[in-house]
């Protein structure tokens, strides 16, 4: 099974915490262990918002903001590399090429941001297109595709299951306004629905859920799935 | 003035026609010469069409179809650059900053696409955020952003104007479905939307229109302004 | 064994064929499958010659539109990519180091031309020599070389057999005036010369050919072979 | 005048201030605008040592924290450029060559690390080395070479004048041990000896006294100068 | 007037002599004093044959052999490069590209080899169709294009004047056979016959007289102008 | 076992001798069959220091000779690679991390210098901290780390055994003044000890001896070893 998982900066790196991001290296493991194939693509985080902040004051441009929270993401995949150790391929991938050699080798590819404009969200979805993943999971601070934002809203509803055309009809509101709140971003959902690639969309705080949904595709978050596809009969 | 023109490939290349090229290459010529700096960004038209056919009846995946249209543009950015002589940089820029170097220097600076998943309508608004352009002009097949598309629908109504905001309300719904009509895709406007860049969109099949609209302000199609802004007084 | 493969424009691409690229990609996957290493050297077929010919309308150098013809080809070697899927290597090399190191892994290396003032012939030759191949074949829409144009020159007639000398000597003088005529153009030939490289050419239009002749040493069309070298016992 | 300024990570970036950046960037521009050419080499501060502490409880080797190390320089290199606007390359150089371009073409050119193994010190005597500069300039937090740490010791007394070579007998001691308090380092000490650079070290908490220095030789620092030669008799 | 010189590694650096190099440097200043832009192309001489000789030796095939010489002819055009100074573009072109930028922004452009199975001749003859030259000269270390090789025969004439299809004609045979003995390659030769470049061979051992070729006209060696062509009425 | 190799230009090529170079080959092959993993770092021997020597006396800066001894390096392992056939990545890495992908992939990886202000002994010792290598070895003409220059003083003794920390003490006050006569220079040293990196430093004319000392722990020359360690217990 080859898997692409999205770690969010929130998830990975809120602050620079090496216990976490050896969590999520060990269940990366896990899963090399249980023969998938694995692209990990990283946010940037605590760090990345700082920068950004102070860039902003010094009148940096949205591409300079951008480029500047690119080469944070890549730092934290650094980060990921180091903890994964021979299991990786040793430099973060600039490009879906790289990583998708690495695949080849038999390594874990672990990316951070490519281009101003795109977030690691929708890094995270081209990689799994262009490497045709069997998966891909976002592991976010929530838990799932809400129908609003559940830490506004007391009465937002989960989604179980969505279609990739609903999963974009439900995130393109959301990412309007102030405080925008979608759990993938537009890009994101469109390049998942473009593919038909089965999502899931979880709180990744502890990295043994991610572990586990994609073992096991046991979550309680929310399966993106094409239509009319069913679950597949086992995984892994 | 500073400006970015994206001229869409069913503008510049419907087919492989010198003698149009040769007229986007004049419009540009003319403001270089009216002391505009000037950047465009070429789509991909008719050749990139029957290639991304072809490589998908070959199995091609999205992103593989996107490098070979990416491929087709910077082609296309060459047979633009080659009219253009020695006002331009002698090579498509693949990325904003050779882009942004070139026209520091005094270049035209001529791009095609840049990464997966990304327009060329994208670039051009990236790039003209990068650049900090005054202004960014769309040269695609209709004038301007309607109601609804105008070749399938008589009673669809030109905006005159619109902020980045309603650019954006506008273009989501559009860009879902079956046969695409946006006239910017969406992921163009939020970066029009988020840079507050003074935008317009009109017809460009004559390039006459575009150097009419630089120059002088002076077009049919639609005005993106940032809310509360105002004409200019003057033009270049 | 290892085999390198030079795949004419014409003969690939003629126009824009996903069944004829199918096909080579077919022949290609029979050679791997008997354990061949091969690397594949695409020309530019009809796009190349549309677009250098709206470029040279456009003012364009040679050296200009050499490098449109190189893009053109690498567009050509991702259809052969894309046909090939996980066989050949992602992208297609723009080095000969890169397409080495592809054969190293085990990986079908497809490429286009590599520079300007370098037919997509004399790549193959120098592929072939870089990576110390057993055999050079020429895919090319005339089977083999002949004393003059078998097109114009009802009397032409077919060498079975030529050193690389006797190679050289005979498409010199063809390789002059206009409507050059040679099936391998010169540096080619010469890069024939110099290594003592195996070389056949022969009527790429059914790929089949191609396949019989690595295969089996079977085909119509001309040997080029090294001043008293016999024919191999058995092939593959 | 050409000058290379080397401003470490406790100046620029003790914490992620934009002040801080904003008044480095008014100092460049200050000797910018006496006709100035500026080559400017950032250090890491304090995002590099959080990020190194906790690559190394990852266990990365001293070969990946020191590529991190320079990863961050760049970030901080970025948060200058931005606050330079115009006047400055718009992205960091990673190598010699790019930044020496970006002075023949009249930039300011701003660097980050180049390469493991060797730190910012390094790299600004390096940079000073290749573009032939007039004068190198080290904003540190001590107010130049000391006999001993003056943080650690009461009666360390500072140099007022040395040459490269006494330079060199000096930090080499220092550079030993726990708690290295060499104001420069090592090997830049080398470069700065064998190319018999014009050299300051001075306190850059207050980046009006590099502005000071550099104008008018006016600072309270350490002169490194070549033996023998003797103090220009006009700045600027 | 633009002007590209090939220096012959025969010419340059029969051995490494300071001195010759520093000559071929001083002609050059001349010239860009005389408001010539210089794009300089220098062989590989004694160095480039002893090291290729070495690999020889260990097997290395031919493709490797020309990159070894590649590789020499970058570190001559280091040497150049060195005594031009400020002059240059401060490192050798690896593409036609880079030494169109470097020609574009006023310095002399240097470049040593490119890919292997072309020469230097050939590179001096794609440069100077690329940069739309208005001279191509080639210093060799004999006085032109002779009827044979003249320090094997002694009744070989000298050609005055050829036309780029002339000159093919008699480097073609030159070039075959033990001992090749054309003055300038045959691609080389091709290159010039399409292009049709107004093109001087003559003895480049005394610099002196590459500047008076090019700025009066005057030199001793061989013309090759397209058919047709007359002389310029004035030089530079 | 990972071991990485320097083979000091006066030990590999003093002049261009094909056998010398087979030699040191040969003694690699035999740690290949023994199942080590070998990373070489070759140096630059006769041709560079004439070749520094002419740009000298052109005006090079030390950055421009570094750079041109460094080009001489990578040609020096350009001819290593020819000897070691297909057991070698058939180009010499840039970059650690370029070596570091060679080894991963099974290939003997042979560097040259990396960037001017490294002497190749420092690169040797990163890239043997980059590949967490289990022993470093020195290939030079002195048989390890004495007292004094044993060429010019009588009485110097062998260090049979030292900690990184000694050796950097050793060496210090070696690589100040006129000849220095280090056998590690600084850089090299000082990586050595941070690494805490095993290290031999022999006498590797007779390139047998490499071998012998990497496969048994058998040679005469001086141990480097991190303090409190032992030896081995077995080899390879």
């Amino acid at each position: 099974m080859r898997v692409v998982i999205s770690i969010g900066g929130s998830v990975l790196a809120p602050g620079l915490d090496a216990g976490r991001v050896a969590g999520h290296a060990a269940a990366v493991e896990r899963l090399v262990e249980a023969d998938c194939e694995v692209g990990a693509v990283v946010g940037g985080g605590g760090v990345a918002r700082d920068y950004i902040g102070a860039a902003r004051r010094l009148d940096a441009n949205e591409v300079q903001l951008d480029q500047i929270g690119i080469d944070v993401t890549r730092i934290n995949a650094r980060l990921l590399i180091s903890a994964l150790g021979d299991r990786a391929a040793p430099s973060p991938a600039h490009e879906y090429e790289g990583a998708g050699e690495a695949l080849r080798r038999g390594d874990v590819a672990v990316m951070g941001g490519v281009m101003p404009g795109q977030t690691t969200d929708a890094v995270a979805a081209a990689l799994a297109e262009y490497v045709d993943a069997d998966l891909l999971v976002y592991a976010t601070s929530v838990d799932g595709v809400f129908s609003a934002d559940p830490d506004a809203d007391p009465d937002a509803e989960q989604h179980a299951r969505l279609t990739g055309t609903e999963l974009v009809d439900l995130v393109a509101p959301m990412s309007r306004g102030a405080g925008a709140s979608a759990p993938v971003d537009l890009l994101a959902a469109k390049l998942i629905e473009r593919s038909k690639m089965r999502t899931v969309v979880l709180d990744g705080t502890d990295p043994e859920r991610v572990a586990a949904a994609v073992l096991h595709g046991d979550h309680s978050g929310t399966d993106v799935v094409p239509e009319g596809s069913h679950d597949p009969e086992r995984w892994t």
